[in-house]
């Protein structure tokens, strides 16, 4: 069962709400003698964080995080991993008692309060309960351990489309992708973003994104031909995300459109594989990774609390209109990148040390 | 793990491959005093058939299903289910026993055949093994199965895009989707695609297609907020489906265009339950179901065998042409809608009975 | 969720029941690879068969196994494994067509008549249904696969016990088990259950058993200190089996009885290990395998289906008196010795794969 | 998989070492609107708490259990969940750093301590890392919850057995269980072990014990035929705590010696469901629940960790004689009572949920 927890060998459960006392998540399955401390995972951490300029919430949150369990420092002083559950843990900081009194019988558009009502007959309305983008700090974490046990993989990712507003795939600069606040690898097209979300914001609107994430180095043969198949546990991964509701690899729907011929990639002779002499698969043929990087996308919604009146109705049934006040990102996908990579780590880790127990 | 196995409380195992004597499932969790008979489960398996008509596989397959265990006739004469494992199992009638030896060392671009033996070190060269468009059927069994779990449900599918050719979506008319080979809900655009896809089967080339489904009557209340997130188990599940690149929910891809104003569901009183004035969220808000229907797309690549020359690469690491003869079908995205239905019923099936399990 | 599955990485499911026309199983997990035919699981399966001496029923099944999926015959003509789903497969061949009229609505002591009705308000009274242990043939199946899968593995069982009756455990000698129809390593113990048990048959009653079975060669390292003990997964694996009502793993109850002192199995310098002086531990210290035989044993309870009359009452609350008339096993837990060994088995197998993930 | 994680719908994951800055553990799947505070859990805690008698470790915790999530205060005031994991969270306080080099390369007989260098490679020497018995803190935590879940039912738990001794089951009496530091039902008994492991206690030594565990008020139905059996997922659990080696369900081991007749549970009508004259099945019937008392017992060995020394070597392989100092329990068994119960509250939740899931 999945409510809460995510993967098989390499699994996480995560917990915590965004205005209790804290968050955490229980990191099971790591291999033991990896080095680990906490700062390996606050970079990670950092880059998530709210607050950072002016694009994101204003929540202030260091995000702090803390190792409780599952590490030992050995003789020669280094901190590792013993083989057994981490458990991570980030305080909630400024969780501002504000008064809820306003969205607490009202069903927020777009948010998941009457889906939640219907589900469990009550909800946190207090910053969302579990379907705050809170969670997924945590998420972060889990990732940051993940990222250290395939030996030699890179995990990236890049906002590629802000509003309908995409960038130049030809001016991808991953080191620009640092350089802006919004993850973006077109200089120019930040340049652009930055008017553009300016304008959203101010407007007391949202406006949604769309992320890439790419794993280059990742070994041919992770992945399974069915219901292990990596795509598929990719694409679970970035739609559990928050806010998301959309998912594709390497060509994705526009491979809809081609035909065989221009979507198969070709193969020269390589140095001890195949070389392809391109990608559209996205680094997966048949569930199984080929070698080539992995690339995925999806489409973060526009985030939800606007502070302009929407229709709705309250638990009692009757009708109101809702704004949502308070801190909030104008494009809450610009967070998700972190996030991304985070999710695409975790699958995987899973899926190597799945595959080194079935096929040694 | 769930190398071959999908859903949690309502779960299905395949086995199988093309060219074996048989391929079958397991469906286990299916609630007891359900009817159940063959005839149930073979009209979906009928929908799916290969050789019905000039645009899908010539393999003859009867694709008649046998239920071995988990069913009994009761005192009215009635073939009930008795709440234990249902066994399904369809003879292979058509394996014909051709030449392999052309692909046998060589690995088809598109196809999983590198990866596999990156996997494994071994492959099924015979028809492709468990990658087989031919274990779908048991996908389609396993739904009809699924399909009789929540009352007031109903569960179709349709095509919406061939090649670069979207249908008109003011068009629809779920009445057409049995008239036509392609699962066209658009009549005009039917007629289009037999000659188009004429064309392509002549050329000897292939193409892809977006798939729509659509649950109608699903109660508010299934999935969960994270990790077990309704939205989610659909894109693992349309992305477990052989050749599957993309999955979207409601707006999908679309949502990241749209500003929150323009992407949120308002609501007004409805009777018993808020009425929502647009479903961009394709029925689900975090993670959840909201009653509304529920809309799920998902692309399929083009046929990967095609009868043009690809270059590719030897086992031995030798460069050669591949070319694949033999039965294929110009556009495996078309019998993909009985089984993107299946899948949706199937992940349906097992939210419906997890909510029960958790909530009562 | 286990309904119907065992294990993780190496995971069977079976299906069927008594009086259907076949049962089987799927095994997912098992590596590529392995040299696998139908007789390498034949031998196990002829272990186990019915009908092969006066002590068990006298049910005639030829319990012929076919593999179905999983395996291909490589370019040596060795049939292996693929890595993917091993579908196994057997015919019911004697299910008797008797009339089940007299028991079909009353409640046999010590079946799971009753609680099936409570549970699924449906049973199937022909044979048992799921309760039959002619499941049982499928486990061994699956132990035939499971036990190639860990190199220098042997794995035993014998009947230690038959209703007070236990052996002389100074006089164990393996190669008797195979000696005698009671799988007895005492051959004077066997002499004397002949006719014991011949008491028991003719007076058409029934008598309990405790087998014990042990795998040597078991890896050091097997298991997890939790949750996932190697001793946990035995006591389930064993525990599973129809009509075990109990578990212990080395000393078992009997180290309540004793001291710290004379319970720790001390230790000397060893050969790369260490040497360990007694196994009161059962090979198995924290959960996880010391290397040393791994020895567990279960009590199997006499066959509830007897040929004297029990009170009982029907489906519809009448009191009634009820014998089981048919052909049973006096004893039916001599059967369990194969079926014991099977299951542990398969837990090894499955803890081998998931170390091997893990730890690399 | 469940390297630290037990249970499927209800299901809870524990983290944290002796010897780290505290425990814990996440429970997810709970049912939401549950009333629930950390007193509710106390009781129980303190229940296993040690150092309160001179029987026990004088490890001084007050095991003080915070809730960090899933619960929300209702409009009555009333603490509820929500349906959100539930997060549990205990300090470590007393945990001495006291010199451990003595033991950092000795391997304790007993103890886990060669077997997680086999398995890890590392192991963390300070009070025993994950097999510490502080770890069962957070499962009588996670039991608290569970007992919530199912309406009606009482689980409690006694010391039948310590060392060679048992008590006399005729004198049972619930009542006396709280009234000595054993948890022993039987008055005289509990006398008679004060002075026994006082003896023990001086010698330095350690004993093992036997305990029982009961549920009644269960209702009929949960469980499964197989691989879900009721019965077996109690010997998972039972056997999943720490220095359990041995496990049965109602006549357990005894059943092998008595006939069919005899071990039959016969039945009279009763009202609305049938009235069983006996209860030598423990509750269980074919793996499901019968409505009758669940009725099982383990054996925990003695305490490894003796102030006598034993024959052991070292991580280097050389030669040595171990003793353990510091504070233990001279038989660990006692509190392993309150442990009893609540893995098997933690088993009746979770088949609670499953057959109300899967069966309606």
């Amino acid at each position: 069962m999945s409510h809460n927890s995510f993967g098989h060998l390499f699994r996480f459960t995560t917990w915590g709400e965004s205005h209790g006392p804290a968050i955490g998540c229980v990191v099971d399955g790591c291999p033991p003698l990896i080095p680990l401390t906490e700062a390996d995972i606050q970079g990670f951490m950092d880059k998530r964080k709210p607050g950072q300029n002016r694009f994101t919430t204003q929540r202030q949150e260091p995000d702090q995080v803390k190792i409780l369990s599952g590490v030992m420092i050995d003789e020669d002083g280094v901190q590792k991993t013993t083989g057994t559950p981490i458990s991570l843990f980030v305080e909630n900081t400024d969780q501002r008692s504000k008064d809820y009194s306003e969205i607490k019988d009202r069903y927020r558009p777009g948010h998941a309060d009457y889906t939640y009502d219907a589900k469990y007959g009550i909800r946190d309305y207090r910053g969302g309960g579990r379907s705050s983008a809170r969670e997924t700090a945590m998420r972060v974490a889990a990732g940051a351990v993940a990222r250290k046990i395939i030996p030699g993989v890179t995990i990236r990712g890049a906002l590629v489309q802000m509003g309908p507003h995409k960038i130049d795939r030809a001016a991808w600069d991953w080191a620009e992708v640092d350089n802006n606040p919004f993850f973006c690898p077109d200089a120019n097209m930040a340049a652009f973003y930055a008017e553009y979300l300016d304008g959203i914001r101010k407007a007391g609107s949202s406006v949604g994104a769309v992320i890439e994430v790419v794993a280059e180095g990742v070994p041919a043969g992770l992945g399974a031909p069915l219901y292990g198949k990596l795509d598929q546990d990719i694409a679970s991964a970035l739609m559990s995300i928050n806010a998301v509701k959309a998912v594709e690899i390497g060509n994705g729907f526009d491979a809809a459109s081609l035909t065989g011929e221009d979507n198969a990639d070709e193969m020269r002779a390589g140095d001890g594989a195949p070389l392809f002499l391109s990608n559209n698969a996205g680094g997966i043929l048949g569930g199984i990774s080929s070698g080539q990087p992995i690339v995925a996308r999806f489409a973060v919604k526009p985030t939800s609390s606007i502070l302009n009146l929407r229709q709705s109705v309250t638990r009692q049934g009757e009708e109101v209109d809702v704004m949502t006040k308070g801190r909030h990102d104008p494009c809450v996908g610009i967070r998700a990148v972190p996030v991304g990579e985070a999710m695409l780590a975790c699958v995987l880790a899973d899926h190597f040390l799945r595959h080194r127990g079935q096929v040694g």
